[in-house]
């Protein structure tokens, strides 16, 4: 399964070196995971509603190429695995060219809200990202 | 009363007109009123946990001057009005030569967290902030 | 002139109040303000390689209603008045019912890169705004 | 070489899980190692007014325990092998139990700010991290 997300450097997003901060490629692959939450049905704010949380385990982040305002970006997310105790997701940031600004992997796990406890990817979400 | 906080300036609060984007302002306003509960016993994560919220109602803010990286700012907070059903503070940011860089207020409610209804200021907030 | 621009509540952008942070709505105006320099053919990372600056003086935001994650946030900016020295943008965010969230006005001016002084409105700018 | 900074968790820096949204480490790793340049007596910002940046060439992050408002987090940088292309931060945040939150590394590179082009660690930047 894999979504993008197109999205437009903000102006507050850049730094004084005069493209975006690389700390933002962090919070456009969350946009990305999110709208494939989306795309699959289940947003995370409905998963939060109904007591699932996805805490970040780890992200790394590979930066290729600097994006600058006025840049239009396509962030894409893809879940690389059958997620059993971990969501892997692959990322990628491109621009309006088709260059590779960044790539990287963010891993979640799978939270109960109530219990504060890691569980396995809860059944819903496992069929609702395609499978079975 | 009146509070302040020293806050260095950081990289990725810069934008690429190489100054402090406008925004982060009202963000060291919030630290410094944070810190002003901080001085009065009651930090917010206190307040919070009590079942106390304080929703924004406006903010104003205006720009003297330009904060830069390297910059040591002085954010300072002051209630110049006994709270009834409404907080104002007085907001200035100083850099460390002393000029004015941005000085405004931030108008704020209180909230009961349960019932989710405006409340005057409770009296335990009052009296901390030294009136009675 | 008006424009405006359609956006997302994005996961990062919301506090432990379970909202987007106040301090977010500015960075939403600076995305309608942007949008509104598109439209009107002459997007602000041009002005700014023709060596115009535009200096933030002063930004008001009152709060009428929380945006959550999951809105989608309709952002508007318009010029209320002839821009001479100062640029009046009136800015206003909506949630997905139509409910206005945040109305505030942001106050611009105008700088000369070069020089870094302050300038009247630039004459291809006056016109793009469609005045005349 | 090593360096650490104090920070203090901002109130906007917190997500509506309740904790410090997981983007924010990226930003302490950068205060880190911004005050391990001033500890050696060679500031970010005169870096760059000497025409050197130092861009991002790779961010890693591994999320162990959440941070959360009120918490006061001792945020590392650690120059781990001499700097010849690139320098090497190993990266960790500690909040004020010692428990460590978050820890990673950060990959830069040296640019020649005049040419756009790489360069090997400027000599000045060599000898001041401790190596020679």
């Amino acid at each position: 399964m894999k979504s993008e997300v197109l999205l437009d450097v903000r102006y507050y997003e850049t730094d004084q070196m005069g493209i975006v901060h690389h700390s933002n490629y962090i919070r456009y692959f969350e946009c990305a995971r999110n709208k494939l939450m989306c795309d699959a049905g289940y947003p995370i704010e409905k998963c939060e509603a109904d007591g699932i949380v996805f805490p970040i385990l780890s992200v790394n982040c590979n930066y290729k190429h600097p994006a600058k305002m006025g840049d239009k970006l396509r962030c894409t997310a893809e879940i690389t695995q059958r997620p059993l105790a971990r969501l892997y997701v692959k990322q990628e940031v491109y621009n309006q060219d088709g260059i590779l600004c960044v790539e990287g992997e963010t891993v979640l796990g799978f939270l109960d809200a109530k219990t504060r406890r890691p569980m396995r990817c809860p059944q819903q979400i496992y069929k609702m990202l395609g499978f079975d």
